[in-house]
């Protein structure tokens, strides 16, 4: 994929330092690449359901942005990115140590990109969201 | 809805209170009722995205927890919630003062429940989830 | 809610009318209001899955169009519309003589609209649709 | 994956033949292989919206059987497959000749089965889903 952004990761780093619930998460982004980005989250006690795994709230919100910004790197300059919906499916208890919520567009239009994204713990598909941006 | 739990505020109120994500966010159990939650969240400048709003992922959380919570006051004694999947619509930027996750069930049955919840901040629908639960 | 369309119910009923795969499925336009759109369906015997009941197919049908149909009341003149994704729930097998699939708008913005239809035989829930529009 | 089914491929076909509303729709069992089936499905003029693409309901439907019975080769002998629940993303317009569901099993659990299916036609990604099913 054709990223229309120049710069485009510096544009999508800046972003997502803007994002301050990344950081309270302890979410840092990994790769960004044209239509792809990854983001890392490590296990951490604060963020759990009642029965010790990761809120599903937790994957949801590194999906979400994930996808956020793999749809950005796809956008014309000055775009500002909004999650329209998104799907989780949860698959597997996330209890492992850490996490990479990897994303990518499967279309890219000129208002709606469509997303997907993997929560992994290692090779382990721990939850899946498809997910529609909007470019504002 | 009848609920199948004895003390089932007693029992949800425990499971919230083991839910550190919860705590984490600043979310509060504000009602349970048979078949039906509220959590209340406050803002916070450290659960944004980009433009200053709470994050996508932030209001999947609680409504996430609505509909659990939701779910289990209507499941036998001994039961487990977790979410099998949800999905979340964002209908307008969520930047007010304090928002209520309002769940409730659709259908509730032997394995599944399906959950709908709103997240309101005063009388604007701010987000709506349509999610499924599992007892184990 | 405010319909901007004049004449919207002669706008839903010419569109409708233009859905061949309504008058497939023996689909028939049973209420147009600002905001919200009923459309009927008798059973059918050619219209089931594995064990008889509807397949889930034909109630996402009935509701995706009502969806489109209540989002395009609201709409200005000359809009057309359509889906960008909805999600379906499943609650008890479409068993009865006839359904009805009833939508209302949650939500209308200038470009995407959100909307939720239920899929009723009688009083019984048998599914339940969110999803989003998007005006063309 | 392994299917847990002898005779994997007899049993699909035989339940597929029986969900009239494939017939109904000119739909045919194109691939069945543990964990994945792709459903055919011609373009006719009798199953499209107010555009003459085909209706989104009718894609729905063909990547719900096909996720369906995906999810059925995995099962053990004996069991009956149902939707809990699907989500779908329209792509593009879908207004080519022939179109093809092709699902695959996310994850096979023991209750629950979580799948994909994307709607091709030709090369050009037309829908994609992402659901869950039950054995009953």
């Amino acid at each position: 994929m054709e990223p229309r952004l120049q710069h485009f990761e510096a544009v999508v780093r800046e972003s997502f330092a803007r994002q301050t619930f990344m950081a309270t998460l302890g979410a840092t982004l990994a790769r960004v690449a044209p239509g792809e980005v990854d983001i890392a989250l490590p296990f951490r006690a604060d963020l759990v359901q009642q029965n010790g795994a990761l809120h599903a709230g937790v994957l949801a919100s590194i999906a979400d942005s994930a996808c956020g910004y793999a749809a950005l790197t796809l956008m014309p300059e000055g775009s500002n990115v909004l999650s329209v919906e998104f799907k989780l499916n949860l698959l597997a208890p996330a209890t492992a140590a850490s996490f990479l919520a990897r994303a990518r567009v499967l279309r890219s239009g000129g208002t709606l990109t469509v997303c997907t994204a993997d929560v992994l713990a290692g090779e382990t598909l721990v939850a899946t969201m498809l997910g529609t941006m909007i470019r504002r």
